[in-house]
């Protein structure tokens, strides 16, 4: 439905000048990270409490209007844009962390902070929240999203770290999931259910988030291989051995191509792995050495260790700007950033296939990944306008996905679904998709939340 | 609907002499292990594939029958018990362990299996399967019920193992829902919403679990306190600091009493801490060191090692043999096993009240638990027929539920809703559990699965 004015009235009673339909606003929440078309909302809404997340949704439901929200707008599928208008839900004046109780290591916040503003109020109590997708990302939009990262591999996912939630539901019922407990077995897992639901089934106006203590000691080391299957075994045996990586990282000898073009890294043009370990200074010491034994035997060459503060920080500041560094390999260019995780003895097939297909493909791709999940991207780089390279791009991605699945994976570990993935739902999930789709209906019958994502016919 | 001839010989179709319906066997699967009613079903089936259990499900949908799942019948809460009849589902023919991927560290097994069969047939490949309720249930039940006992601390519930599982819908479609990948954001968390929700949205008749290395080293202590809340103190200290606990369980004076009558275990009656380290033997050793500091600023005493492997064997069948030692404290008694679970800050009140509450009750009730998690239990020792003092374990019970929802809590950890927590649902969750009927109802709009209970109206 559009926006009445009869509609847009009731959200102004709820929002006064928060209710924003400038078109400078409207095309600025319209707008993606990557390739997908231009949706704008026909408002957006800048709510400041639950009760008038609550309320909105109430006015949405009378007047018919789609509803989405909106974190920091990192996603890299599409997932906040307005594929049928309506109301986009800023976050942004919800970005508050509500409490901190240390001796249970949780903070309860609200769903417009991101990331790094959480780490550094937490920064004097000791404990830190680790989940880390390398953006800067709002906490709402990643536990949406199922986001993880870079330490996933020890920390878990957002789907470990979100204790409960509060929702506001596509009728505007408030319902709050979980406890401060660290676990219950008190019903269905309603947290679980909305964390990655990409807010088809409600808005997320509250976390209660599991926080971790900052280790004592931190290292961090960075290794060159002659191959990717070397490398890919290496990590196989650190993680069968049970050494508790904190990070294990893999960047192929493009990407580290794009570090030494942008970065000055001077790096040997190679596969590398960047790894961190966190733990008591002995802990790290003995980690370090097992690993190193592990990557020797591997083959593993040009051993760097970055035990200082800010050589760490520089080495992950180099890794989470991969994606810039890579944008620079080819300038004037636009990423089509891939995302798929195989089970890890299918990892070292997985990107030497998909490292072939690029190799002859018309575009490059550097490939780097989360390799300690089984998790890796391509980062697929594009000519703006150039239909050929959009169409070679889809059909690199398209193949992915395809490998990933007969792989016995899945088509996105971390990035999700919204406007780039839909089309694998039915081949990934089966009949699973049906009963994701009952779901969808039962919650929200009109289907008016982010319409267009995630369930069939959306 | 009673079971009618037209239904019992559609059932025989599909399972022969595999279904039962004598008044033995349908005895046996009405039976529980507390204090429920005998609610025996109508017929006992045996499938033997995922295929019979879905034509079994497809006639009951005709017949309009109930249907439950049973595993080794462990449950507390009297989950299994055919509250309307029907059919019990008994998978202890499908109990197979179908493939181990020691590269992925994923087992794929059949429902049926028990957690010690399954962990002897892992033994030969170096991993192991952590989740430990106690009792030997069957991995199907476990994750049913979202199991998870003295290792939960360190390697997680059901909810962080079962990485995928294959479910027969009320209809009798099969669905997979997983991969064999570590992490996924593709579309709804349907294996999270399957486990814990106690076999009412289906029948698990597949699960992949995540699996783990065994320790290279294992060390375990036992510790002694003057009173309860030091134990606790060193506990918040543990697991602030960081240290990587493998169990950390609490007994108080009562249990330790009856550990000394029936195991002759010469302890002092006092509240103790039971640890257990995994790790490499100088990681072990490191946290053995930082744990024996902790203790003893806390005041902690009598710190003994058990360091063999029997040593250790012994302390935690000692350990989980509890209730049976409860039991003789009060020859005849049968146990009522309370289980709540409340953010470790709130730990030490939560077990202090319930203590005072029990030393002013008519029944005796140690008290022990998984305290890392902030989870305990008191075992009520009651005269079976004694009307007095079964409302008496009814009314400590309730106070331990109030107890822990005001702490911020929930009424149960790991033991589930059943028929025993029902009428806490809608305290606990509030608008939250009419969610859950509205996904119950999408998925099995009749209510013929586990009828009676997990929602309201059931």
């Amino acid at each position: 439905m559009p926006l009445t004015e009869a509609a847009e009235a009731a959200l102004r009673a709820c929002l006064a000048d928060r209710l924003v339909t400038s078109a400078a606003d409207r095309d600025l929440h319209g707008r993606n990270e990557t390739h997908f078309p231009h949706l704008p909302p026909d408002a957006v809404a800048y709510p400041e409490t639950t009760d008038e997340v609550a309320a909105l949704m109430r006015v949405c439901a009378d007047h018919g209007l789609a509803v989405q929200g909106w974190g920091a707008g990192t996603s890299l599928e599409g997932h906040a844009l307005a594929a049928r208008g309506g109301v986009t839900v800023d976050f942004s004046r919800m970005a508050k962390v509500l409490e901190v109780r240390p001796e249970d290591m949780v903070a309860r916040i609200q769903p417009g902070i991101t990331r790094e503003a959480l780490n550094t109020e937490l920064r004097a109590t000791g404990l830190f929240f680790p989940v880390d997708p390398g953006a800067n990302a709002s906490l709402g939009g990643m536990a949406s999203t199922r986001a993880s990262g870079t330490t996933a591999v020890r920390y878990g996912t957002m789907r470990d770290n979100v204790l409960g939630l509060e929702v506001v539901l596509a009728d505007g019922r408030v319902i709050r999931t979980g406890t401060a407990a660290r676990k219950s077995s008190a019903g269905y897992d309603l947290t679980a259910l909305f964390v990655g639901a990409e807010g088809t089934l409600g808005l997320i106006t509250e976390l209660t988030l599991r926080l971790h203590g900052q280790p004592e000691a931190v290292s961090a080391a960075i290794c060159a291989f002659d191959a990717m299957g070397p490398a890919v075994e290496a990590v196989i045996a650190t993680i069968q051995s049970g050494i508790p990586m904190a990070r294990i990282e893999f960047v192929d000898a493009a990407t580290v191509a794009a570090f030494n073009l942008r970065d000055g890294a001077g790096m040997p043009e190679q596969p590398h792995l960047l790894v961190e370990f966190h733990g008591s200074l002995a802990a790290v010491a003995e980690q370090a050495e097992r690993f190193g034994e592990i990557v020797a035997e591997a083959g593993g060459a040009d051993f760097r260790w970055a035990a200082k503060a800010e050589e760490r920080a520089a080495l992950w500041r180099m890794r989470h700007n991969a994606y810039y560094a890579c944008l620079a390999l080819k300038p004037g260019c636009q990423a089509w950033v891939t995302d798929v995780c195989v089970p890890i003895s299918r990892l070292a097939e997985a990107v030497e296939e998909t490292r072939a297909d690029i190799a002859a493909s018309s575009i490059p791709g550097p490939i780097l990944g989360h390799v300690g999940d089984g998790n890796f991207h391509a980062i697929l780089l594009v000519t703006p306008g150039d239909e050929a390279e959009a169409t070679e791009a889809k059909r690199l991605a398209a193949r992915m996905a395809d490998r990933a699945l007969r792989l016995g994976g899945t088509v996105t570990g971390e990035h999700g679904i919204g406007m780039g993935k839909l089309d694998y739902m039915a081949r990934e999930h089966g009949e699973g998709w049906d009963v994701m789709g009952q779901i969808k209906r039962a919650l929200d019958p009109a289907g008016r939340l982010n319409p267009g994502k995630m369930v069939r016919g959306a």
